[in-house]
């Protein structure tokens, strides 16, 4: 199963609560997980940056790929960003955290996931 | 066809507002539905309680399975509570509305219940 | 591929935001999107209302179908609105927007769509 999720919270609280949501799906062995999303747009973008009080969240969950974990059967972890979002509030790509992916809209990326099987759970 | 409506609201009108979301699809005729659940996660959990200020409405909403209801043909109706939100608030699964369901996340349920053919609606 | 966007904000500026993700999406070339609707119910029905601050965003919207486009490959596009939460809002369908539909409920509009193909994805 794969799972894409969708943040587009302001508040830091928020942010922090949509990425234990994704841990906690992560940490869910009753789900054979292959693959996990985290799509920020919208004021969400901001839990991305580099300096954002949350950045440690979105690196920890990053270091999950099957890579960093040795663990072959690991899900992929991937976390993206709205590309219009970051124009929008003039953040470049290169003050956000390093492996975030920077995609042309978080609205697209969440129609090609669902259309390539992921599920869709809006977080938090 | 089946659907899963997912609710993390800690407010109490919202959350009474999410229940009529469901006991308004439950009463559209246009649609032949099959299933409904309705996960709580999250703030949300604290719906499902039975002692809530919402807790006859989620009673009123599990009294529409087709045992309870004898039609044949209604749709299977379930609520479920968030394992990991239930522990994170120290609500004991007996003090729970009786008839729901403790799934072990919010976010595994709800990947499950997708990748099983169920649409996806957040409310309110 | 095919997207459903769901709107129950109150919130002007949140409403504005909804149409503005769903112009996102039209305008986001990397998507090879056949056909959007966008599904507003609870307070967020009262974006459909003719006179509303974002009548114009909506019919903005509208205008974009084939039709008016002249595009052959332009994506539909739909606005529908709840017909149970204009009832409960006491909003008579000669007061929307032009062009907009009623739909029996937001509920089964959302369960239709995405039994159907279409994605989900909650807005703002």
């Amino acid at each position: 199963m794969r799972t894409a999720l969708h943040c587009s919270a302001g508040d830091v609280d928020d942010r922090r609560h949509a990425l234990a949501n994704a841990a906690n799906l992560l940490g869910d062995d009753t789900v054979a997980l292959d693959a996990l999303v985290v799509v920020f747009n919208g004021d969400g973008v901001g839990a991305v940056r580099a300096d954002s009080p949350v950045a440690d969240d979105v690196r920890g969950l990053l270091a999950r790929t099957p890579e960093e974990t040795a663990a072959p059967d690991a899900p992929t972890v991937e976390v993206c960003a709205c590309g219009n979002s970051l124009a929008g509030r003039d953040i470049p790509a290169d003050e956000l955290v390093y492996g975030v992916d920077v995609v042309s809209s978080g609205m697209g990326e969440l129609t090609r996931r669902q259309a390539d099987g992921y599920a869709y759970i809006r977080v938090p």
